[in-house]
């Protein structure tokens, strides 16, 4: 059975998480998630994209992902912060481009649909279903690790969905079809 | 003497312009000019954002520019758009840290200020100025390209100033301070 390879970014210019995720059918398992730390405004803007850039670059080389799912806020605050973010998000993107690797982006509030059932769902809420769903102890990383693992999982189920029809909308929908391919703990 | 090869990046979602030139102790050539043509927003934002990419990383590839400056506005309308002009700027950087090349940035204003001596200088008193510095058919450029290349002479200049210590704060300084170094047309 093909394998796919997914990796997952919620890009932020303090902190930008990722999670790498190896599905197979309809199973996962996470081979990767962690943070990029960038610290707060103290270091120069295009320091942090550098930092952002390297390590993307990095950990594609690393676990040669072939598909790129991003977390992407459309609105924000103030027009400082979404120019910010959108150079943190376009650097994520770029790494994939330079990697010939698609790009997919979602919405939080898909993402957290996807993984929980629920578009208003908390970051620990997002953290304890991937629990769950996932063989790792995500209670260990921190929340924007989770939220990088979450965006890769939610573009998971959908490439699931495009490939064989079926329609799993979020995660409660594909256990209750699939409840022998929930991992036990 | 030193050759400094400078790439100018104007980066926009519907066009972005560009300026390469080569400064050679206090004179400067142009090498290339032009415009990435991205349409208007019926094509995807993604496939936009890699033809800024692919476009960059090729005219680097292609001129080998050591130094990399964008012309960056810090305020817009609105979120929308700056996420947008965020991601623009994002991956044009993103092409410059590929290649290990030194970025700076400069505010439309500092841009204009330079090269005219006016903040509040048009394009089109920005295209011509460009053409009375350079030796170069500015006129047959689309602005977007004169942007480009403003933002390339603006950093050569500030080059020059660190340098050298002088404090060339525009081009009409320069032009008193060095009247031979002006070209003829």
């Amino acid at each position: 059975m093909a394998q796919r390879i997914i990796m997952g970014i919620d890009p932020g210019t303090n902190v930008t998480g990722y999670g790498i995720i190896v599905g197979k059918g309809k199973r996962m398992e996470v081979i990767a998630a962690g943070v990029i730390q960038l610290g707060k405004s103290s270091i120069d803007h295009p320091a942090k994209l550098k930092k952002i850039y390297d390590r993307v670059c990095g950990l594609i080389k690393e676990f040669r992902p072939r598909e790129l799912a991003l977390e992407a806020p459309f609105y924000g605050k103030n027009v400082q912060s979404m120019l910010k973010l959108g150079r943190a998000q376009g650097v994520a993107m770029a790494a994939g481009l330079s990697f010939d690797i698609p790009i997919f982006e979602y919405a939080p509030k898909k993402v957290k649909m996807s993984v929980t059932g629920k578009g208003g769902a908390s970051k620990e809420q997002v953290a304890g279903m991937l629990k769950q769903m996932l063989n790792f102890e995500v209670h260990d990383l921190p929340l924007d690790a989770t939220d990088g693992l979450a965006v890769a999982v939610c573009h998971f189920f959908q490439g699931i969905n495009s490939k064989t029809g079926t329609q799993h909308k979020n995660w409660g929908a594909f256990v209750k079809a699939n409840p022998d391919k929930l991992k036990k703990r």
